[in-house]
């Protein structure tokens, strides 16, 4: 008999609770996918012919969820064939590498990742036993097959995995060569640009005087000062916004936000361009860019999206063999009440703005996201990130969210995803989680059962598009 | 047939759980009501036709978790008829109001506010519909038709609500008419006051001059020098006291305390006077006036209730049209460990030292208040506050303080409300949440099934007059 | 009837997962105990007739899990015979202390210190009636009789509760003369010391130098500088070793590490030797030992134990009246991510160095410990510890934990106790919980059936085994 998930995977152990939670679940598991936000590589869609590649290539290299929980057992990330940035020889053998992980799939017992690859096999990919070292070869062979069959293209995917919306990450100064392709090819109805502008912002990185050159290069706007600066990003995001873009990304170790004064900024500016300015004047500069970014956001519409607490590459290792985005982002401690007030105190009452706060710190969850939200608004709460994008990262999300924000006040679910084959996986892990947890509060007399259908579409797709604006 | 509540809502879905919860919760649903701190305007019950007006004055306009929900979704507070402090024009038909109120009653589904409006709704005011924007007029006329009717009248409904006590809370230069009226028409047996004494220790505030008068002409002391405002102050206690009072009540956004010496005290406290303290002089006032209040609380016997964490009016253009108080006020992360240390290396082995901890900061419940409370003789553990005053809520703080604190360290239940009729709403989802909790310590055999009940009874009402000195 | 344990205590209330839950408990419920840390006195078995003197002696006085308890209701320590350290008069009659504790052992109900006392008494002890103060004295007759029985000796009790690893926690500079006389008794095979430098770390603690004499003449090493004090540990981890100890420990009260110069690092030694250091000197040499002791580690291959955030000896009444360790420490919050990071950036990746992490601050879990453990291949997550060591407390970490780290990064179980009966109680309480919220997991879909019994076993002995070098 072939290897079958649980039908009822992620559904409450108790009875009633199970079937109702299967009802309304059945109700919505068929609703297009609308993925807002995420890291898919648009280069997938710029050819009609793509693939993905090997099991190896979908699977391993490209998903750090994956790797690191290989490399805490010790098992080094050459043998798994992640690139080195110094070019230095790591595994070609993909063989070899998916051998080395079906060998140690039980690392991934009772993780999200193991979850959605489980998800992939078995649903997507029609993988009839489970993954062991013994079969690791046969199971690839089967894969590779399904990847080299037009029907696993990347083009052919979004549209049989019924993805309405697909947003893409993208650096503030990008061309978006592979979405213009896309768009000359005729191709291109859901795939949606966003502009993540961090690389300008953080003025004291290495590499920041060649971003702003790269700025000023794409926007045509000599960037001399921090007013030209200003119109340099405004010229992207209204590029971006031409692009299809509905929504802005920012990435900061904290929320904290304040205002400078213009002359304040500006000379912060001219420190940064003549390469003095200090982790000081850098911290000031992005408490300051936030509030400006939110005046843009009101200004052209654009939802703004602040992702906090994210200490990247924490392991220098990792960082300086591999590069950035390999695993090694550890999360910090979050505050948003006293942070964000000066940006609230500005425009927090705007009608017109749309801010979505994501954090990787669950404490702030009842104290601050959700009693933020539910007073500003300006304001709604992101989907569990990161981390916390598991089972019960959701259930948590639920149980300490919604009593004080409200389910209105918040933005329905993103994947958040590199790897092309969670998504589908993971937005059904969030379906089954949202319609159990519905159902436990149907039954315990908290929400009523004819509102119970409405909300459940409202989980798995609608706060999404209302919170990005694709209704 | 007629809407009505799950008559074992808040019970847990497993039946067996469900049962047992039922059986504990029908011996204590009935016990009278102790409200040993809230908010409740004394003036409702001065006279002894007083009523509570319209459905809008009943249910929106004093509760500002009903209105920050409509809020955080655009709808504006003027056209709520949210008073403002300009005196500026705000909608005044509050037919209207409902209408809005209930077009938009979705948006407290699953919320704690949602089912205190159903039960008063639909338990105390006999609503057979579920309230929709399209019978919001008619269940307004229904409702009308209630509070004009006799047993509506405030003073009838404490006696029918079988509320034992109601605690107001007052500020410390309260002359207690409200109070001193129902006393003279001999209507005062279950009404006591609290003295709140912020407004006089908050130093820095504009109107901290004008407190300070005020103490000094209700006290007939002359408030000079720290000496003479401790000696005012003490006359204040002394006054509560006679009027019935068990507490006094002390706001603080931290929970600092240290003590200053005799001089420094003195001084700061001249600066105030002359105007000139600084923040930093305030908050070393505050954390030596916690302590000066413990000491006087160890000589007159009442209740030190202490609140921390909430940062007051924390959306300015709420506060500057609207005014203190309006749903506004934001959580911060609360430390207890460090900060009182001071205050109790000199009075928190005393026996006669009383003092209930509140937080907003889940997060230090079973860090920092189950463990303080654990072993000093002088601490016990307030209820779940404010936005955590929900099932959920509740849930986390048995299962987070209870193991560490037990249950004989913690203070029962609070409604802490400004809203008269989610009293009675309030303590029965408490009473609801807590026997389950109860049975399903029973059935995991953590709890003896026999001495369930006699705990069951003191969640809903021994712990709460122990701790208030009500037995 | 006698009394009797629900045989099903810790388990779900579901019957599906309790009645998996209890199958898999089966299966590990009598698998050797590994004990590899906790608190136990060696002198308990350095002669082969020792006993545990009377049930005061067993169950209260030398466990403040219990005193504590009592002192928080007010119950003086004295009455409960807690010696004092200027030797003042205690209560010397272990039958009035007994009916004390019998009198209000209401109060440890849904304790975790209840159920452990309750499991000793009617699993160990066969006690046959539920503990009153009516009878108190019969019981204690009853518990003396089985104390005084040749079974009950502390040797014959090992073997009988199958505790296969026993580690005790001894100063660095401790000569192990008990386990020494045990070895020349050739009784020795499963106890096993660890080794605590914290005395000699604390360089501004009063006792200090004198800790340090004692280390030279342990040691044989001159302790004249920073270069000898080096050595001297390092000759007592050298002996340490040979003595059996798989793993050091160290508690502090931060996780702040920070590498100094050898220069920076030789000065503060000298102004500690002269009794000049400051409390800023303490933390920057406790955060360089760190480093020193986590090379050290990797050199000699013992495990590293860091226990974080316990403000030790709060209560300073308790502290001067009682000493040390009289449970009246209490929690503060922790940081790891970037307090780690230093030591981590030197030491983090390599294979050889093993720390287990461990903290009162539930906060971490899913933010930072799951986290860094994720993906560092040097650290492991401990148990629960200490207060969290509950029912409740251990499924907050299966639930907060394990999505992120992995079952693989974790250190099984640690009981960490004085209290030598509770050591069965509480293994026994983890393995209950463990395989419940596996049936849960398996239940859900979330772990393969098939899987759960390995993984059971995992949890109960061998993911501590593997921790701490005992396989």
């Amino acid at each position: 008999m072939p290897y079958q998930l649980n039908p009822d995977r992620y559904f409450s152990v108790n009875h009633d609770q199970r079937n109702l939670a299967r009802q309304l679940y059945e109700l919505v598991k068929d609703l297009p996918i609308i993925s807002p936000h995420g890291h898919v590589d648009p280069a997938l869609f710029s050819r009609p012919d793509a693939t993905f590649g090997t099991p190896t290539d979908l699977f391993i290299i490209p998903d750090h969820y994956v790797f690191r929980m290989l490399y805490s057992q010790g098992i080094p990330l050459e043998s798994l064939g992640i690139p080195r940035i110094d070019g230095g020889s790591v595994e070609q053998d993909h063989r070899k590498i998916w051998q080395i992980f079906a060998d140690n799939y039980y690392l991934f017992r009772g993780t999200p990742s193991g979850g959605w690859i489980d998800h992939a096999l078995h649903v997507n990919l029609g993988v009839q036993e489970r993954l062991t070292g013994e079969n690791a070869q046969k199971i690839y062979d089967h894969i590779q097959d399904r990847l080299n069959s037009p029907e696993f293209q990347p083009r052919q995917l979004l549209a049989s995995l019924n993805i309405e919306v697909l947003c893409t990450t993208d650096a503030a100064t990008d061309t978006l060569a592979d979405l213009q392709t896309m768009r000359r090819q005729g191709f291109e109805h859901n795939i949606f640009p966003t502009s993540r502008p961090d690389a300008l912002i953080n003025i004291c990185a290495p590499d920041w005087l060649r971003q702003v050159e790269q700025l000023a290069q794409v926007s045509g706007i000599d960037v001399v000062n921090f007013n030209s600066f200003l119109q340099a990003l405004q010229q992207r995001r209204g590029f971006f916004k031409q692009m299809g873009a509905h929504a802005t990304d920012h990435g900061v170790l904290t929320a904290y936000t304040n205002p400078l004064s213009e002359a304040e900024a500006g000379t912060i500016f001219r420190h940064a361009l003549a390469g003095v300015a200090s982790p000081q004047e850098e911290a000031a500069f992005t408490g300051h860019m936030l509030i400006e970014m939110a005046h843009m956001s009101i200004e052209d519409g654009m939802v703004m999206q602040i992702h906090v607490g994210a200490l990247r590459n924490h392991n220098p290792y990792i960082f300086h063999t591999f590069g950035r985005d390999k695993g090694a982002d550890i999360p910090i401690a979050s505050e948003f009440t006293q942070n964000l007030k000066p940006l609230l105190d500005q425009y927090g009452t705007d009608p017109r703005l749309n801010i979505i706060l994501f954090t990787v710190d669950e404490d702030v969850y009842s104290r601050e996201l959700a009693t933020l939200a539910g007073v500003y608004p300006s304001l709604k709460v992101g989907p569990p990130w990161w981390f916390h994008d598991s089972p019960n990262g959701m259930r948590r999300y639920f149980d300490q969210i919604l009593e004080t924000a409200g389910f209105y006040n918040t933005a329905g679910f993103n994947d958040d995803t590199r790897a092309f084959l969670s998504i589908p996986a993971r937005h059904d892990v969030w379906r089954r989680v949202s319609c159990d947890w519905l159902a436990g509060m149907v039954l315990q007399g908290r929400i009523d059962e004819e509102d119970a259908p409405e909300i459940a579409a409202d989980f798995a797709c609608r706060l999404a598009k209302r919170a990005y604006h694709f209704e």
